[in-house]
């Protein structure tokens, strides 16, 4: 038997791999000696049999190294990761918001394959920014501005490039160790001190059920713990849409709005209980509330808004984004309004009813390498917990269709109580929402 | 999802896929439009989750029908598929045999990877013997002889060589299902009435035990059953090598032997056994017993032998082997000896170091399209059941060591019991041994 035959066996018959073994899977990954379709049988044997948690640090390691790590440099080098959601972009405050209270945020990210795209989409709607920047560069930029963000060069991690490629069409995605190794194994590449990771729950997310969604947390913190890194993980409601901004310029408006101080409240506090974790786990700041105030503050002076500024500037884009977003960016004359068909309290919104709407005119890409319209997407008017009038504006959809896509009654999307003075349970935007579940450290 | 995905996702739940899917996955398997990846984990999935005797069916017939079909004739069409083991040379009399009796044998056999060739490795140690026949001169052949012996060409089951060439590299050959689809898938392309299965088990075999033995053999009866074909198996004992000869010019004369009625006896009434069950299957005979004493007069009055001479002839090789066998097939000066230490009567012999013996002598391959020697193998002197004295002769070794190999004490695969007068339990070649274990039918 050969060596790949045999760790599929081993696998395959529940047995538990030494650390050396999967050392010596990933260099094979790498060097092409493990074939695709005996990668495929493996990945599936994983699935199907489990990893010890044990084996998940060490493919999570072993994948880490297949790379290049970033330098450690002074500071505490910081990081987020979500497994996203509807709505989702935090990490456009999030980064600019840690460097000015003194964090280093080497923040490598992905496009999306989905609704809408990813924090590199999001950011590539800034005329000229660039987000493939070679590893000197992306170093140079976080010395210059105390963070960077960049898409993931093929320095980074590249056996995790080519076994996410296989599980995306072998149906071995969703499978918490397999989960955990890829995510940590690119975030852990980039040198970190701390990490957080923000854990997406609900209707809008990858993990539907609390219970799923802990048990990624717990697998994410452990084993990035085990490696060295200060950790901690929370649960959020990803049940409604993040804010109201849905599609790729829309979300950095949106985004650049609460770097002004303003913006939805969910997405500000969510974005402040992050930071704050980051700060303590970098220890930056004593406890988690004299972080969050220092991150609270950093938004409403302006100085968060003023590192988004320069990182744009340093990464070629058009720095009067920050200021001026409604005219720098790209928009599109198409537009849809959505309207209430009847009067009451909206209790409830679906994610993915939007999602699908926003995919539908190009704000994400079904298929790999897909183009996206950057101004296409959804601005949510009417979020949970408001009142409305028949006939008020709910939202309002832009982009064009694309060919062979419906457009389906958006507006059903919305669940309105129509009781008199009905009280919502679920509020969005107002300080009565949980919008962290739970903590796991 | 892609379809590829949405059926390996269907495996890994534990799903049972419709006919139709399945007809569509072997299609894509086919036509390369599912990849090497996909078609690992979905083995590997239906390797652990299991498939239903339906899914197997549907798999069997999918796999069949990605091919050619022969054409049916006048005469039942028979063969025997075996799983094969130490010293196996019975389709070498077998199809013969069946054809001096009025069946009609188109049997597409395999080459060996392992201790010794396969069928079509043995064949060709027959000077000038060819077994690379077209469709048309195959069904010739038959015509001509009734039977004829080839290997399997492109137009066989392709949707199985694809599968079969990424089972041996995945791990995944150890599964009844994926082993009665691909055996069947190629027998029953032959078009056949009626087959017998020799699911070999014991120590020299695949299936090492009588319950993972029974397993197959039934599995096997009621999926080819469900395609129409009449079908038997015999569970048969393989704890000791079959017969004395083992390598492929060594198993040639031995079938010659048997063919000319005389030969070791184990391999005269397994033959015998199958040949009788796959008359019966086809109507031949009426009973087992007619069949049987049928067969063995067709061993004894040469007519088989007969058949041999002149299938020999048709497919290009030197007829004047079935007389002068020693004198024809290729043969070696280097000679080893293997002496009994001790006297005593052989109790047992370990099939699998003599396998060891003979692929180190280059009689099979341990990779494929490795070359290998004709003439190499080794013949049993003193077989289960023998007395012997001190310094007799228990077996000769043909062939030179390969390099890299080393030369064990073969002496020690024979337990001789030195109590005088001890009764063996295990008789090889008298009509006390049960070779035939179980019947399932």
């Amino acid at each position: 038997m050969t060596r790949p035959a045999e760790w599929i066996a081993a696998k395959r018959d529940g047995r538990e791999l030494a650390a050396s073994d999967i050392a010596d899977i990933v260099r094979a990954v790498v060097d092409g000696s493990i074939s695709d379709g005996q990668l495929g049988a493996l990945l599936m044997a994983g699935l199907l049999q489990g990893s010890t948690r044990e084996e998940t640090v060490a493919w999570t390691m072993a994948m880490r190294d297949s790379g290049r790590i970033l330098t450690r440099a002074v500071g505490p080098s910081l990081d987020k990761h979500s497994t996203g959601g509807v709505g989702d972009k935090i990490s456009l405050v999030l980064a600019p918001l840690v460097a000015a209270c003194g964090g280093r945020v080497p923040m490598i990210s992905g496009r999306g394959l989905g609704h809408t795209g990813g924090t590199i989409d999001k950011l590539e709607s800034i005329p000229g920014l660039r987000t493939d920047l070679e590893i000197d560069e992306f170093e140079a930029a976080i010395d210059s501005v105390g963070f960077a963000m960049a898409s993931a060069g093929p320095w980074l991690a590249p056996a995790d490039r080519r076994i996410y490629a296989l599980r995306d069409v072998t149906a071995t995605v969703e499978c918490v160790p397999w989960i955990t190794a890829s995510i940590l194994s690119k975030k852990l590449a980039e040198g970190l001190d701390g990490l957080v990771l923000d854990v997406k729950c609900g209707r809008g997310a990858f993990m539907k059920d609390r219970t799923s969604a802990r048990m990624l947390a717990q697998s994410l913190v452990e084993v990035a713990r085990s490696l060295g890194c200060a950790t901690e993980a929370l649960v959020t409601d990803m049940d409604v849409p993040l804010g109201n901004a849905i599609g790729n310029a829309l979300e950095v408006r949106e985004a650049i709005e609460c770097l002004h101080g303003r913006g939805p409240d969910d997405v500000r506090r969510l974005t402040l209980e992050l930071a704050a974790s980051m700060l303590v786990s970098g220890g930056l700041d004593e406890d988690h509330s004299a972080a969050l105030a220092r991150a609270a503050t950093a938004l409403d002076d302006g100085s968060a808004a003023e590192r988004f500024r320069r990182f744009v500037e340093v990464q070629g884009g058009d720095p009067r984004v920050v200021e001026e977003p409604t005219r720098v960016l790209p928009s599109t004359d198409v537009v849809q309004d959505v309207i209430a068909g009847t009067a009451g309290t909206v209790v409830d919104i679906d994610p993915m009813a939007l999602a699908r709407a926003a995919l539908s005119r190009g704000a994400g890409r079904a298929r790999a390498l897909e183009p996206i319209d950057p101004a296409a997407g959804i601005v949510i008017e009417r979020h949970v917990g408001a009142s409305v009038l028949r006939g008020d504006l709910l939202a309002r959809v832009y982009g064009t269709l694309r060919p062979g896509e419906q457009s389906g009654e958006l507006a059903d999307a919305w669940v309105i109580d129509t009781r008199s003075g009905s009280a919502s349970e679920s509020v969005a935007n107002t300080p009565g929402r949980h919008i962290v579940l739970e903590h796991i450290s």
